[in-house]
This record gives structure tokens, C-alpha cells and sequence, in this order.
């Protein structure tokens, strides 16, 4: 018996269930799961189901292009394993909570390797037997330093960038390189605090609540789709080193479950915002 | 065009979902809204969709009855007002919320009648002109001041009852009589602190966090369906009188939520738990 | 036996908290509460004291007087019902909360008089027996409706002004004249989304949590220093009136937390934030 | 310059605070950071302040002890790290977590030994130098396998034994013997679900959210003093593999933050209530 994941965005019409079901009921598959969404506004269609029967993929996925637009978006997903490279500067919260759970099987990824700008981290992720690359960024421009990057991470087969307080700008150039596969957890409750040192924004504008969000990278800076967030209430005791200690519990916590959700497939993108099943 | 709000729950068996949307497709009707779930574990298929087109109610029902399995449950519901009864005691803060929703048409129901067993509420309810019922308790037993309070109510026709703080048990008979038709607003996160005087378990217990539960009422006190909860943080500063101060905040918030899923047919009863969609 | 609340926030120094513990020590004074907090990077202090005893007021402010800083900002003030104005314009969810909990007498506030630039809300208003004036902006320049709104309200004594969703901005000569007397609700989780429509901002956005925020109202919009604020989790089903709709609750409910704190002399000023004992 | 913590608790009486704070005075010493609480039922006063200055510590705990009642409980702690043992089971997250905070440096603590009963967490321990104790209770009665414990931790001195996941009993004869020192983290929302599989028992009560609690562990099962606690949503859709999945987050952070309290002894034992400072 074989297990998919099959994912469609596209334009909404009236019958895209029942045809799309009807493929699923000819077939005799089994839905195990099934999550539907319209986006009203952009009168636009998504789907998340998750068949089980015997089948072969290539004809289920061409069964159901057949009943869907032709400018849809359609993925029929095998549930593995996918690999993740890790971004990284000093900080050691969000890539631990990671690396514990790559050591507990709970990621549903293979961390492939690490790639950080500055050593400290070295100790810390050769304990679990992972490549470590520290890419010194000094003396470097922003694209020189890129390029080094990428010719170590193209060495591996990825699915997904994540950067786990990477303190670095990635340039246009490289964002669009990696376009969609490139996950940040940004250190405030998105849109307030954007760019450098959100915690002392936060506290010099007084809040009484701090966040942290995880978001897909695009071109601007804090700006991308957001996949999660949440939040931790502070008061007038928390100066900002209080705040950003706290706030790491929640920025690796958030990013974990970002993670988790574009692991299993469950993110779609529509637009700058996200559909999460 | 006309709406309706198609409510489905039987069985689980495959096709399901084709069958039904091919109902709606047929009579080429748009699928305003879709939410489906799947107990795996008791077998259980629940549906809620909400369609617009031209067509018949009763003969869309009667489709609908063909291909879902012979002891589904189905409601065909048209989005209208409902009608509800409130119980209540002294505290205002529950009855409040709803009455302010009321009078802003944010409720999606006529209040038909306040029924009390004290007489604390009457000025507050009679300021927006509904019917203020004190039946006292004193002297009676608890059959004698239910049937008093049935009298009351029978010559309303209403859907639901709510018990907005209502500080009195009713009887099985009573329950019963109104199956599934009694939501609750208990001042505890239930399980923890069943019963009299919560704030004060929760006082001694000494807990951090205190929280309300809205729930269907049934035979066993405090034991029924879930249909909301929430909390707040505490700490120590806080006496049982603080606590059920800074409650009332979660009591009338969780209870109004829980009543708008109700009123908007959103909760589907799943044995002792609840499917909300 | 009388009972006051001493509040002390000046430069902080050696000794203030033994020397204002002497003064009550030496009249034989109970302290039944009592919060202290130094902020250390503005090395100011900040005091609030509960004592109960027999003494006469002036004397004993006079006595504390005495070993504070010259220029320290000292209080001691009986606890009785403040008096408020609230200012709304057509939603009825945050009055009618503070309405609610006026009339239980859970309010630490008389409600003076309600104004309002809309029609909407007088019917509301006086079902609780509240004077209510409708003051029309159309046609008047901001100054000349303000100064319509100022020939009503200061037939009052007031302590505070409350915006209950008053969708109008104040001019500087307004707020400077009411000084650290108006608390507002901002239908955000401030500083994200300043200005208008903050729900269509956080659709837009693509958020996953909104929130609300009461704060004094200065001459920057929506830069005053924050009371209080909360957030409750969203999701991509949410359109943006969903988002509204869902958001009163935490608005209102975070105004009269806010309220709350402000009417039991809770909160301090600290330049653009604000301590809360 | 030296700087102490100073904890008190004892009977209230009038003068505590000045009787106390002239101590400091009289030294010329500096308040960091001072927090009090009456708590008014019990009659019992606690202090926590950090001063600074030039001072003999322990001529510094007399004087104190001279102004405050005989039967009063005085520290005065000079703050640097403390030695903690960790018990655990099979499962990584509590541990882990606790683990990369201390390779971070971010715990006030070094990690003496870890014990557990299955050899499973081995790997993982032993890859951050810590040293490993597999002691299984595989046919041995509780108090044999609890003296081999005994045997192999009575080996190190340390402060507090941190029961991350441990899934054993204690005995009365163990927990007395480490009175107030063993921390323990339980996966539920306590007092709701004691004992065991408590998400089993949430799936079936049908809550809406889950929760962790971290205490002290006492006699009574699940019945010790909570530190710290904290909840998640779930819905209907979460299997109680799903909660369990999500509860672990819950665990580990609120575990950590139960942990941090204590070791900056934050945290007073109050009857079976604390106060977190």
C-alpha cells in the first residue's frame, strides 16, 4: 500500500472537489486526511489530501491534471526524509533545539551540513557528527562571501535553507538562487521591529508582549511570507538583554514548528501571505 | 440564490466525499466553505459545507440521504438567527457580554427570556427590554423549582439554553428533557477543579495559570462535551478573590465564543468530545 | 483606621527605601502592600505603598516629602471612584464592557458622560441612564468640533478620558491640554500597524497573531506609552473582517484591563514606557 | 565589591521592611533589586533583595538575623553557579534542551551526572562530556534500584536533582532524603490528569488545550508546589500522539524556566504554594 501527499493550488471553479475526488474514488484510494481552502478574495483554490491505496504515481498525478486548470500548481508528495542545510552565526538556541531533534529522529529531515560565519558553533554541532563550515565573512564583500557559500552547500542535495539566527543580509541574487527554500526566524513579532536589534526596539518602545516570527526569505529584508509566530508576555523589570533571553525560547520554538510544517508539505505559499494545513 | 449550512456526520466509508460533492456538482452549486474530518480511531466522518446556488432544500437533502450511509446524521440548515433562554444567577459579567452583543446584532440570536434565581440581574436585563424571569429557589426542592422554571421557558420556542453563570445543578430530568441544547460556562479549566468554589481549589493548589470551559451540559456535572477553553496567567500576588475577578474576563469571553460556534452550527458533537470547525 | 497608597517615582539614591519605611515605622504604620522597582539605566526610582494606620494625610506627606529628592513626583492619594469621560464613535463592544462593569459596580470609575461623533451608540448609552452627547464632526474643522466636545465635558470633573474606539484623531492643543489623562485602544499589536484599518493591514501582512494595545495618548499617533496589550492567534481562513470581529474581544478586554490598572493608581510613567505595580 | 542575595521568610510584623532595609543602610549598601510579598492569609512576609557594597557576608547575616524574628529562615547566597543531577528516561527533549543551554553557558548550573533507567539518552549525553549512569530497574523493587542511585550520586555534591522525563516513582524514603531539591516536570496541566498518560487521558476528556507543569516533588504523586506552567491550544484533530508531539515543547521550555527560577533562587516553598521573585 502506498502513501502520497498530493498538494494543489489554482485558480477556484466550481467541481474541483468532486472531480478531483472522483480521480481519488475511480482509483479506489483511501483519503486519509483532507484540508480545502478558497481564498475568496484572489478566488483561489488550495488542497492538501493525503491518499492510501495501490497506485502509481506518475498516472495518479497525470489523472488529476487532467481535471484541474492547466496553470495549476500540483505536487503528489512520498512522505521521506528531506534534507536541510543550516545557516548560522554565534547563537546556539535555535540550531540546538534542531540538532536535538535530528538526534531524536523528530526532524523529518537529514541535517546535511552547517555553515556559520563565525566558529563558535563548531563544538557544538561536531558533538552530533554533522559538517560544520565556518565561511568567515570578514575582508569579504557580500557577494565574494555568498560565493564561497554556495560552492560548499551545492556540493549537497537540499531541500530547504534555514537560517537559525543567521545574522547576515542575504543578497537578491542569492535569495532568488534558492527561491522558496530559504526559512528565517526574525527575533520580534513581525512587522513591528524590523531590521537590527529588535529586542532593543522593543524595549525602548516599552511593549508589553514580545514575539518572533518565521517567515520565508524574499528580497526584502523581513518582509516574507510568514509561516509562524508567537509571542511571551515581559514587563518593566525585563531590560533588553532580559528580553532577548527570553525571547530565545520562543524564537526556537517557533522556528522548530515552522520547520516541521514546511517539512510535512503542509505550507502553501498565495501570495506574500501562507495556507497552513 | 440561497445559502445553506449542509452538516454531515456517520460512519466513515470511502467515497464519501466524492459522493456528496458530486450532489453539489450536479445540481451545479458553489462551495462557499468546506471543512471535513476524519476520527480515525472511532471511524467517524464529519463534514460541514456550506453551498450557494439554485435549489430545492428539501430535495437537496433528500439527495444528500441517498448516498451517505443510513444512520448519518444530517441537517440541512439555513443560516438564520436562532432563539436561546439564559439562566443566570447574580454575577453579571457573562450575561453582560451576550446582552451587548445582542444589542449590537453581533449575536447571531434573539434572546427570548433571562431566567434567574435570584432577583440581582432584573434591573440590568429590563434596561434592554427582554423578559426577566425571578424564580427563587427557596423552599423548593429541586424538581419543584425546575418545573417552575419549565413552565417559564415552554412557552418560548428557542434553541438553545444557556447558562451564563447560572450557580444551580439541574437535575438528569431536566438535562435530558434538553439534550444537546444546554451550554455551560464553568470557571475552571476543566478537568481541574470540578465543582464548588474553583478559584478557591485553584487558590490552594497554587497554580499559575486559571482558565474557563464552555461545555454541553450532561447528566455528569462538569463532565460534558468541550467546546472552548482558555487561561490566564496568575502568580502569587493573587487571592481566590482575584483570581475569580481577573476570571470573570475568561468566563464571558470563552462562553460567548463557544456560543457563536454553536449558534453557527460549527460544533459537531463526537461522543464526549467536540469537532469544531 | 484610614488607608492611603503612596506613590514615589524620582531619581533613584542610597537609602530612599529605608527612609520612606522609617517614615511609616516611626508613625506605626501597616504596610499591606508594596512594590519598588529601580530602573538602572535611567537610575530612577519607582515606588507604591499601601499603609494603613491613624494619621493625618498632609502630615504624612509632608513627612515623606522630607527625605525624597526635591524634585521626586509624590502621591498619596485615598482610594475612592474616579469619574471618566468616554469617547466613542459607532462600535459597542469596548463601552459596553466598561458599561457592564459600571453597572456592577466592578468599575473603580463614575462614568461621567459619554460623547460621541456618531448617533449610533445613544441608544446603548441611556438604557444605563448615562448622559450622552452626540457631537457631529461634519462640517467642523478638528478644532472647532474639540472645542464643542471641551465646552461638554468640562461641565465635568473628571480624572480621565477614555477612548472607547473613538475613531477620530486629536489635535496636539487637545491632548496637551488633557495631559497624561487619555487612554486609548489601538486595534493592534502597536508599533506594528500605526495609523488606519490595522486589521486590513495584518491581512495583508499575513500574520498569524493580532492583538490590541491601551496606551496614553500623546501628540504621536499611537506612540504613547503602552498599558497594556494582548494577542490572540489567527489563521489563514480569517478575512479581515473576521480579524475585527474576533479582535474585539481582545480590545475591549485589554481597554479594561488597562482602565483597570490606571483607575487603582497602578501605573507609572517612565518617559515613553510605563511601570505597572 | 561584593554583591549577595538575601532571602527571608518569616511571620509578618510591623517594621520588616525599614528594621531590614537600616541594615543595608547602616552598611552603606546598595538595593539592586528588591521584591517583597505579604501573603496576608498565612500572615508570612518573604524578601528577596540583591545589595551591593563592601560587607562581610556573614557579619552581614547576623545583623540581619538580629532584627528579624528568631524563627525566620534566612539566606544569604553569593551568586555562581549551582551543581545539578539529571534523571531521565528515554526521551531527549527535556534533557536536550537543558543540555544545550548548559554547552551555551545560559545555565546557572554545571551538569554533574545524568542517571537513567534505559540506556537509551546514552549517546546523547555522552556526546557533551557528561557522565552517563544507565541503571536500569529491571528486577530489582523500587528501594533496590533507588539505593543504587543513592550510591552513584551520593557520589558528587549538588543542589538539586532535575527530573527531566524521569517516568519512575519515587519513594517517600528518597524524596525526604532530598527534601525541597528534586524538580520534576509532569506533561500535564496539573491538577488535571495526575498519574499516568495524561495525554491520553486530554484526548479522551476532549480538552481544547494541554498544558505542563513543573513542581517540586513531595510525597503525593503530582501533588508538590508549582514553579512554573504554561499551555497550548490543540483541536480535535490532534490524536493523543499529536498532543504528546506538541505537548513536548511545552514540557521542555516550562521545565527550563522552572529550573532558571531556582537556580537564581527566585522561587520560596509556601506551603504547598511558592513565590516566584
Amino acid at each position: 500500500m502506498r502513501r502520497v501527499r498530493v498538494l494543489i493550488d489554482c485558480n477556484d471553479e466550481k467541481g474541483l472537489v468532486y472531480k478531483i475526488s472522483k480521480v481519488f474514488y475511480d482509483r479506489d484510494l483511501n483519503i486519509e486526511n483532507n484540508r480545502e481552502f478558497v481564498d475568496r478574495e484572489q478566488s483561489r483554490f488550495f488542497m492538501r489530501t493525503v491518499v492510501t491505496g495501490e497506485f502509481n504515481k506518475n498516472r495518479l498525478r497525470d489523472a488529476i491534471k487532467e481535471v484541474i486548470p492547466k496553470s495549476a500548481n500540483l505536487r503528489v508528495i512520498e512522505p521521506k526524509k528531506k534534507s536541510i542545510i543550516i545557516f548560522a552565526t554565534k547563537e546556539s538556541h535555535a540550531i540546538g533545539d534542531i540538532l536535538i531533534r535530528h538526534e531524536a529522529g523528530e526532524l523529518d529531515a537529514d541535517i546535511k551540513a552547517v555553515i556559520a560565519n563565525h566558529n563558535t558553533l563548531k563544538g557544538l554541532v561536531e558533538r552530533f557528527d554533522i559538517p560544520f563550515f565556518h565561511i568567515t565573512a570578514n575582508g569579504k564583500s557580500r557577494e565574494e562571501h555568498e560565493e564561497e557559500v554556495k560552492r560548499v552547500i551545492d556540493r549537497y542535495r537540499f531541500d530547504y535553507i534555514v537560517l537559525a539566527k543567521y545574522m547576515r543580509i542575504l543578497t537578491s541574487d542569492f535569495v532568488s538562487h534558492y527561491r522558496d527554500k530559504i526559512i528565517n526566524i526574525h527575533h520580534s513579532f513581525l512587522p513591528a521591529f524590523i531590521g537590527a536589534n529588535p529586542y532593543k526596539q522593543a524595549y525602548n518602545r516599552g511593549v508589553k508582549i514580545i514575539g518572533a516570527t518565521a517567515h520565508f526569505v524574499t528580497d526584502d529584508l523581513d518582509e516574507g511570507p510568514i509561516i509562524a509566530q508567537d509571542v511571551i508576555p515581559i514587563n518593566h523589570r525585563f531590560e533588553w538583554r532580559d528580553m532577548q533571553k527570553a525571547g530565545r525560547d520562543v524564537e526556537k520554538i517557533v522556528l522548530s514548528r515552522a520547520l516541521n510544517l514546511v517539512l510535512n508539505d503542509r505550507v502553501f505559499l498565495n501570495g506574500n501571505r501562507t495556507i497552513i494545513f
